[in-house]
């Protein structure tokens, strides 16, 4: 029979990419996805789906145990806005919140892998059977940027590593090396929209990973969504982290990224 | 005849409480409003008022060369957006930017102040006349901070000072250790809604000065609004930076806070 390897699906395209690229190398996914976040589209991918609340911790180990997993990655995040408005810890994750002390997303993370871990569950890198999906460094797009979407990119990124740095948001917008937008909670869209609708066109777009990033978990992406974004508020360019970053359809997005002239750059 | 100050004013309430005060203790306000951002009602509190587009940097020397200017404040800060789309810098302006390299606040502020004063027109703080309005430590609602909102003041404070230090904004918003919103281009109030209704009722909001604060310009404040808008999201707390934050309207603005049963502490 072939390898288990559980998958822990948060929200976005990105747990049913891992589950499609795990099934193609022949693993069978044992999926946990949590409500309200999770696209049901991964039900068919997965040999067999489970649902949880966001917060079922104790729930999640149970069903790795039951299943007999002993891989799992987490793939996709959790709007980090669920935490405050539906979230239904049970007695596994409210220890852990009491101990962690709650707060920000790695060190949460970190505690949340520990604890399966602790039950023989490793945690592995989601980005284990999608290497070819990272940005590769560069131009991407037909289009170049300009040495001014350039200098704007190199701006952004020191800042977005800052930020990152903070373990805050992975995402700025800037234009003529002022910071128009930083992400927080809100999400990437979100935070291009605003940048872009407050700068004007020809906002540039830098998303990062951050500096002390954890590749198993909370890894940036990008996605015909992101480029979608800049299309809507008629940004200029993207740079997104070289080897860092997951692009989801690249060939859609660039595809759309050329057709609205945006510069693509990985950094 | 009494001295004359100018004032260079940009939007919100600052202006006018600068002109009011300035007044009050028998200067002559001379001031240069900008369109589309000063609020009109600053006319009859100024003894003289002139017009200008956001940009018009040489036409601001020549009104207060003519006017005999030798002291002037700049009040109010001028939406960054608008130097995005609405911006005609004249020639002034241009040789400024392009010196500079356009780009930051303080940066940028501290070059204009530096070609008033290059032209005999000393730049003073803007909290001349206005000490009194200074935030002072602790608690002044009538509710004081529960010790998870204090523990979140704390946090939030210091992150609000990493992001002021890198010269973006001055506010952000909050909840159980967790940054929900950091505020860029978009204003402290539009930051404060978008928090508060990313992190549900409770929210904690912090406004800080910068590390670096010139009090020449750009002094952070808090007013009635910044009240109404943590009550339009339930938010639980407003934290400010003691001695370094003006507070406007400071009886209506406590008033509201204790009718809504928010917390509002100096740090």
């Amino acid at each position: 029979m072939s390898e288990k390897i559980g998958l822990i699906a948060g929200r976005g395209q990105f747990p049913l990419l891992f589950a499609q690229a795990a099934r193609n190398q022949g693993f069978q996914v044992i999926a946990v996805a949590h409500r309200g976040e999770t696209d049901p589209a991964l039900e068919p991918l997965a040999a067999r789906l489970h649902w949880v609340y966001v917060g079922q911790l104790g729930k999640i180990i149970r069903i790795f145990k039951n299943e007999g997993v002993q891989r799992a990655v987490l793939a996709g995040g959790i709007s980090r806005g669920r935490l405050f408005t539906q979230f239904r810890p049970d007695l596994r994750a409210l220890n852990l919140i009491r101990r962690v002390g709650g707060g920000q997303d790695d060190r949460l993370l970190r505690a949340v892998a520990g604890e399966l871990e602790e039950e023989g569950i490793l945690i592995a890198p989601s980005t284990l059977f999608l290497e070819e999906l990272l940005a590769p460094p560069g131009r991407l797009s037909r289009r170049a940027p300009t040495p001014e979407e350039l200098q704007d990119m190199e701006f952004g990124y020191q800042v977005a590593k800052e930020i990152g740095r903070l373990d805050i948001g992975q995402c700025v917008v800037v234009r003529r090396q002022v910071v128009v937008a930083l992400e927080a909670v809100e999400g990437t869209d979100e935070t291009i929209r605003r940048g872009g609708r407050l700068a004007g066109p020809g906002a540039v777009v830098v998303k990062v990973s951050k500096p002390q990033q954890d590749l198993r978990f909370d890894v940036p992406a990008v996605g015909l969504e992101t480029i979608q974004a800049l299309v809507e508020v008629k940004a200029g360019a993207l740079a997104v982290d070289a080897g860092k970053c997951l692009m989801f359809n690249r060939e859609e997005m660039l595809q759309e990224a050329d057709r609205a002239g945006i510069a693509v750059w990985g950094v």
